[in-house]
């Protein structure tokens, strides 16, 4: 049997670590905050990020890193992107030499422009080799409820990509594989950015066409900076890009689509998270992947408007309208 | 003064005339229905069609194709694509001999499976350099209301793409030439089966994880088509590929998708048409679309299950299961 950690007991690790469990590992999840370990460990449930759901018995929760990690094959983090530098250095001693590491991260870090698979290198003395990403349009939601779904597991090395993919895979979560571990991570990084955008959008009542054009845009501007940092491009057209996209542009449970339609509403950044009562990770990723896109020199206007929206006070109604009055060429 | 006319008084070909108006053209819609080109030509609405629209001056309407066609250096067609052939003899003898026509039809034939520009250089003896296609995020109800969009006008001819750029182009209304009519076209013919599919999900309460996939899997049967029939793959991440598909998808006022939603609540073929007082394009288009991928060996499993539902009385719930349920593989 499987051995797994999930490091993060928030909606996406809690919902990851089910899968992980109903598809036959025994799993726990470390978490920093007792009553929230305690709640999964005595009754498997986490109500206050996935009300309703209900873990299967080998999914237990501890706050003892060191206990969780002893023998685990897969450790899994799903901590906020910022966050992950500072968490390592105290983390990594304890991560087994042959482990594999999971990344379910979806962030740029500040400062570094570095991905979080490249934090993970830098920081927890793990060989590229054996960090994997899961991304894909995964709402931690739906895949409590057992909604059927799909994923893309990328690694450097295919077979233990394809341990992950048969560590995850159940009927109703599908995962794929792939190589593409930059364009899966930077998929899932901007996708943040342009469903702030879309959501902008669809608080200002803009209609359908509008916001399908900004999603093309979007995916486009994304698989542009994609391809300079040595992506294939054809990971931006699947699960990892234009689904991941997708899911969270379309849906109410969106934290980044919701964080975008209280700023198209017109309130400000503290208005909004007061609100929301977090900082999206788009509103972060918009500084740092607008600096990556310039240090490679990627035109990236979507990401440029929602930086201008989210951190220089500029008008979302003014930001929208210059996205759509650009320049006429091919497409 | 550009001279336009659009074959076709529906919802799809009164936008465009009204959009061609807007930018200048002096317009004129045929139509068969006497009440409606009255209407049009008297009172510059369409309320059948498009409820609250207004129409500008210069689109006017007639029911005489010989005396609208005269001088028109723009013939715009808009009519179900399956009547495209028969009413084409009757019409293209009207056409002048340098007037270029544009296709705005999304469709293919039954029985010969061939695109909309095909049936059009075959039946008016047009050459295929004088063919246009636009297609992109193009919601009637919305560009009657000026929403902001964006399309794709493709011709071999890469002038006379530019020439019907300038005359559609407003500041909600943004096209972008391109040379890839193949990909253009099965673009929208395909999008039509997959909305349909969609519909279908979204009636059975799948959540938004299970349509950004069926989304993204469609989008890749359509390259995979389109890649056969030699067009390029970077089309179908575009405007008339996954943008076109995903405001189709989103939009309950797009009419594959509501059709579909009826399927996935249990109703027949039958009871399907007489609830929306149509059939939508995709019902008749996944038969040919089924015939041509097989005619090129190409994989298309939601188009395939799409054709099982409308013509071979599958269950549409047993349909889904199945697309979900495929072999596990790289993506």
């Amino acid at each position: 049997m499987t051995r797994a950690v999930v490091i993060g007991s928030g909606a996406w690790g809690t919902a990851f670590a089910k899968v992980l469990g109903e598809a036959g590992a025994k799993v726990t999840i470390w978490g920093r905050r007792v009553s929230v370990v305690e709640e999964i460990r005595d009754r498997h449930t986490n109500a206050g990020s996935l009300p309703g759901l209900r873990l299967p018995e080998q999914v237990t929760a501890s706050s003892d890193l060191a206990a969780a990690t002893d023998g685990a094959e897969l450790i899994a983090i799903a901590v906020p992107s910022q966050t992950l530098r500072g968490n390592l250095a105290e983390w990594a001693g304890h991560f087994g030499r042959d482990a594999t590491v999971i990344s379910l991260m979806k962030g740029i870090e500040l400062g570094t422009t570095k991905r979080m698979s490249e934090v993970i290198v830098e920081t927890a003395n793990v060989e590229p080799e054996r960090v994997v990403v899961v991304s894909g349009p995964n709402l931690a939601p739906e895949i409590a409820e057992g909604q059927p779904t799909a994923t893309v597991v990328a690694c450097l090395d295919e077979e233990r990509a394809k341990r992950v993919q048969h560590a995850l895979a159940l009927p109703y979560f599908r995962p794929y594989t792939s190589d593409d571990v930059v364009g899966c991570e930077l998929g899932g990084a901007v996708k943040n950015v342009i469903a702030l955008a879309y959501g902008m959008a669809a608080a200002m009542g803009l209609g359908d066409n509008t916001r399908a054009s900004l999603i093309t845009r979007g995916l486009a501007e994304t698989a542009r900076l994609g391809v300079a940092l040595g992506a294939d491009p054809l990971t931006f057209a699947g699960l990892a890009g234009l689904g991941d996209l997708v899911a969270s542009c379309s849906s109410p449970l969106a934290r980044n689509r919701t964080f975008g339609e209280h700023l198209g509403r017109g309130e400000s950044l503290e208005q909004a998270q007061a609100a929301t009562r977090q900082t999206a990770e788009g509103v972060k990723s918009c500084l740092s992947i607008r600096d990556l896109a310039r240090a490679h020199d990627i035109e990236m206007p979507i990401v440029e408007q929602v930086e201008r929206v989210c951190h220089e006070g500029v008008d979302p109604q003014i930001a929208v309208k210059l996205l759509m009055g650009r320049e006429m060429k091919p497409e």
